[in-house]
């Protein structure tokens, strides 16, 4: 069912740092960040050949990876975004098995501007899981 | 300087759980277990059509991942995994710019049999990241 890695996301405190870091540091391909206000996140995308890295930064008063950088103040990875053909026949799989998806359940349009659903990190090894229809 | 990500670590208590969960609820591809003692893990290998995820279950009394797993108990994602070319040249740059790498300093034979370095977390994010010379 699963299908590509599309990214992994790591929340960090000071975006601006951490593009530094990844740019000049390791030499990667480092994007301009992008506010998602709607998402509660500034994002910064690091493009490597086969996969890409999200950096998340909080943005405004309920932004959905404050709390994990109050638990982790160094900054953290956040998620895995696995790519799924069909979002729906997923999810239909998912709770099948008896696995907890976040929410209502219903996919909502993440921040690609493509339908994806979040899973329950205690129903998967403390990771928790985005899945995004390609 | 990094390329492709080779792959994302992650520690669990019970790899045969977290093969079946991969398996059968996700639907991947998932290798036999083998034990790796010289390392202090079993691995597992997830292969997806562009990376890799590993799943990692402490093996012996001085397991590098026991820790984690005292500290994560559902488990968690460990470290992430870029492929470099010169270990070397990368070391050396990694150094100038005051990034700290553990242990000795000097690469070592990792997992697949390539040279390795892992790179002190509190660098970089929060991020355990490991690097391998492709």
């Amino acid at each position: 069912m699963i299908g590509r890695l599309n990214h992994v996301a790591i929340a960090v405190r000071d975006i601006a740092a951490a593009s530094q870091l990844y740019r000049g540091t390791l030499g990667a391909t480092v994007s301009d960040p992008e506010a998602l206000p709607e998402h509660g996140v500034t994002v910064v995308f690091i493009t490597l050949p086969n996969t890409k890295i999200e950096l998340l930064e909080p943005l405004g008063a309920d932004s959905p990876i404050a709390k994990f950088l109050e638990k982790n103040p160094d900054g953290g990875m956040h998620h895995l975004c696995y790519e799924v053909d069909d979002i729906h026949a997923a999810r239909d799989r998912l709770v099948k098995s008896g696995a907890r998806v976040l929410g209502s359940g219903e996919p909502k349009i993440g921040a690609h501007g493509k339908p994806v659903l979040f899973l329950h990190p205690k129903d998967f090894n403390g990771t928790l899981i985005e899945l995004e229809q390609a």
